[in-house]
């Protein structure tokens, strides 16, 4: 047997050779002047999660805007494919505990960042919210945030059901933006090498710029990271870009990057070191570093990623009180396949059904839920629903009651699961519900409510009336009458001096500074609304 | 050209292929039988730190044998190829923090850990203590060290002077040990991968039982990682068994461990992953499960370590108060190559001195002062005498004041050095120290001391006489007489009720338990040692 026998195509069969080695390997050997220096690399982009996902996983989506400017500059010059920094989590925090209009923060990172395409997790059609909406909705949102400043849309839906994208991918591509198609990655026996395959086919048909594997409960092991890369770029062709979004739970991913790479991973997704790891993401400084003397680079400049890293360094101490309780590494995920933030949630709510000493048979009995929905990716809401009702049925008996969430899961309200479900359990959650089971896309199901939602939206105080407001609203309708009416009083800043311990609501000192343009504020004045924009003396 | 056009030898050129790969693709695609479940897959082995190492880089070695019998069944049975529990940091602990008997720690654990090898780590001719020693100190030492129970032996030399390393080698297999030949990793122009395989390969030719490569500095990135121990194997043989320590501070040293594996690494080193990461090491679990669907294994049962791990996140609660203040990754040790133990002891040098701000300088003088010393690798104690020499030379001029250890280090007293020294510089050492530089094995110059060793160490009060007596004199001659003195007092856990903040000096509750066997004490009455056996009542 020849070693290239088991060759094939453009990338070899098995884990570890692509076919960029041996080209690459072949221009070292035949040429000297390559060789001394001038090897050509393949450039793997990076895009970096310091303003969104990093401090949504660490320290609760708690970090202000005051304390993010200060890096806006060295971020924006570093070199990023892309830099993400906005999303529900994002959206949620702002309005309901930072009182910080999150369509400003848009625009302020815009101008403070205006080289380096914005990117932004949006949940399909359920938007940034927890219910799907009527398709003018989703397109109107689309259209603003890409008029604010958005540049790329990840979408994703947590069933994988690509019904539930279509209308945002329609949506972003009319508003100019770019359309990231989004596979949510999980582990169970029918999701397959080839069952990613497909999706990633069908997502390429429904015309996607670029791809991205998201795994959000750090399962993916280096092996699967690169069969499934491999697989996509081969039946999808080099050119669909395809990313790959990990977290660092499991402490496996910064390998499955590796091995992602060497299938032919375009962009990887990583944090500024400090503010990574634990439940968050690989050291940005780390990927970089571990490919020197591959035949991969990146674009990004360790210089400017050190002043990044020294920034946030500082900023995270003054937000220690929300800093998450996990640290190391957490490999049980991999039995349990329970994210982590999903295991503290059900352990308190145990202990509140006085059940503390349960624990261990709601781990038993998840993956038998799981496993009756058709083995659903448990990311939110799919791993709250499915979270809640074990812990039902071990306090209750199986399946004695159901929460109308599971109800709707199992009759299809949240769209096509990827493997059958069981019809034991969709019959009593018809009986439950007293609801059909429904087949179409959720959607479909919606009437127009666009000028309901702006009508109530218009009616509150402090509502300035623009589309922007209204889609504050329709997507947070229990939060934003709070922040409309509060919304004058400027932001507030969590985070608290580390030595004094002492709240400090203004911008840090040497943050003040950092904003240059102007920002607007909505101010209520007798009862009449004023906007005002103010502008640093400069 | 042919893909497979590219590969020569046993392993393929470039970074990621390897014939292993190929083989298993073969067989995978040629067998349904074996297709099915039941592919052979290489066993990787793994030597666990949590007894040494581990805690050594977390809480600066501090943990007491209280706190560890309680994890020794699960260790023993867990299916490692070793277990890695003694050194020189524990060794100075136990005596200098712990008034613990060392011997009588490795005694303890030979009992509860009957059946997988204990290791230890030997810094060559200079045994745990900061000098070198005549050689039949070091046939001593190593002889009474299997006898209490060290099965690995792993010597090196931090010049990585082989001829530093052959006496203990000779007297370990004399004893029956295993002699497990280090070369402690570094980066410099002239560290090249040939530099390295040419040691490997002096080594073997030495008589080793196995090879280790050492990065104590987590300087090995995964290409290097994969070339080192490819180059290795392919120069010595697939029979000689390569082993790989590195440490997780740069956060790339997992990925390094993956190549390692794929280039034919066959054992590395892991913490269990309650005490990992950061200037600790890669997490047990996480190695165990990113190996999943590669074509390679380990034979660590994962049940057990999770028992492990449970324990040890239980004890380190009680030590906060040394857990180191890195955490998460320091990719800058890349630049300056200065391990991180050795920065935070030059800043608070240069402070001590007034000169708190002219770290930036120091840090810039270091890699000169290392290349005058012909590249030494940066461990202990040549981090100390470069870092040392550094300073000096910012605050004095360069080479005005020279410490008598630089000048050592230049003339040839710890041994020969990697690179060329710069001649000025040795220069200066003579005039400086008014000794000539030397060429040979520096114990060659030294007189037989076992005699003196034994009469000094006698004297002491509350030396037991026995030869593990001696050796403890011989190598902390500072430390020993206080400890031999206060040694019936018996061990003092700095563990701490981390809810009370109270000390607790009697052993933790739960592990009094753990400890099954007879503990002898020497104890001293009326001015008479006796040696008195204490076996816990069962």
């Amino acid at each position: 047997m020849m070693p290239g026998d088991a060759m094939d195509g453009f990338f070899c069969r098995t884990g570890t050779a692509n076919l960029f080695s041996l080209v690459f390997e072949r221009i070292y050997r035949t040429s000297n002047i390559l060789s001394s220096g001038a090897i050509i690399k393949r450039i793997i982009d990076i895009t970096e999660l310091a303003l969104r996902d990093a401090h949504q996983s660490l320290i609760a989506t708690r970090l202000g805007i005051e304390d993010m400017t200060g890096a806006c500059q060295e971020l924006d010059e570093a070199g990023y494919w892309s830099l993400e920094c906005w999303g529900g989590a994002t959206y949620d925090s702002c309005i309901r505990f930072l009182n910080e209009d999150p369509w400003e923060r848009l625009r302020t990172f815009k101008r403070l960042m205006p080289k380096t395409p914005l990117q932004m997790l949006l949940r399909g059609q359920n938007l940034l919210g927890y219910r799907h909406y009527q398709d003018e909705v989703v397109e109107r949102f689309c259209n603003k945030s890409a008029e604010n400043g958005i540049d790329i849309f990840r979408i994703f839906d947590a069933l994988n059901d690509l019904r539930n994208i279509e209308s945002s991918v329609r949506a972003v591509k009319k508003a100019g933006g770019h359309a990231q198609g989004t596979i949510s990655y999980t582990v169970s026996p029918i999701h397959t090498t080839a069952l990613f395959v497909d999706q990633a086919r069908r997502l390429q048909d429904m015309g996607i710029d670029s791809l991205c594997i998201k795994d959000m409960a750090a399962l993916l092991k280096p092996q699967a990271a690169y069969d499934i890369v491999r697989g996509i770029k081969e039946a999808c062709g080099k050119d669909l870009r395809v990313h790959l979004h990990v977290h660092a739970t499991t402490g496996v991913t910064l390998v499955s990057l590796m091995k992602a790479v060497e299938a032919g991973v375009d962009c990887v997704d990583t944090a500024i070191s400090s503010m990574s790891l634990g439940p968050g993401h690989n050291p940005t400084e780390s990927f970089i570093e571990m490919l020197e003397g591959t035949e991969f680079t990146t674009r990004v400049d360790l210089e400017r990623v050190h002043k990044v890293k020294t920034h946030f360094m500082t900023v995270l101490r003054r937000y220690s009180e929300f800093l998450s309780q996990v640290t190391g590494v957490e490999t049980e995920i991999f039995k349990s396949q329970i994210p982590g933030g999903m295991l503290s949630n059900m352990e308190s709510q145990l202990k509140q059904q006085g059940a503390g000493d349960r624990m261990e048979e709601v781990l038993t009995e998840i993956p038998l839920v799981r496993k009756d929905t058709g083995y659903v990716p448990l990311v939110t809401p799919s791993s709250q629903i499915v979270g809640t009702q074990a812990v039902l049925n071990v306090l209750m008996g199986r399946y004695k009651v159901l929460t109308g969430e599971f109800a709707d899961l199992m009759l299809g309200y949240y769209g096509a699961v990827p493997g059958e479900k069981n019809p034991d359990v969709v019959k009593l959650a018809h009986e439950h519900a007293h609801k059909k089971q429904i087949h179409c896309r959720p959607a479909n199901l919606l009437k127009p409510e666009w000028d309901k939602l702006r009508s109530a939206a218009l009616a509150l105080t402090g509502c300035n009336g623009t589309t922007e407001d209204v889609l504050t609203y329709a997507m947070f309708p229990q939060v934003a009458p709070k922040f409309f009416a509060e919304r004058h009083e400027g932001p507030r800043n969590l985070g608290r001096n580390p030595a004094t311990g002492e709240s400090e609501t203004q911008p840090a000192e040497g943050h003040q500074g950092a904003i240059t343009g102007p920002i607007t504020y909505s101010v209520t004045l007798s009862g009449r609304q004023h906007k005002v924009t103010v502008t640093p003396y400069q």
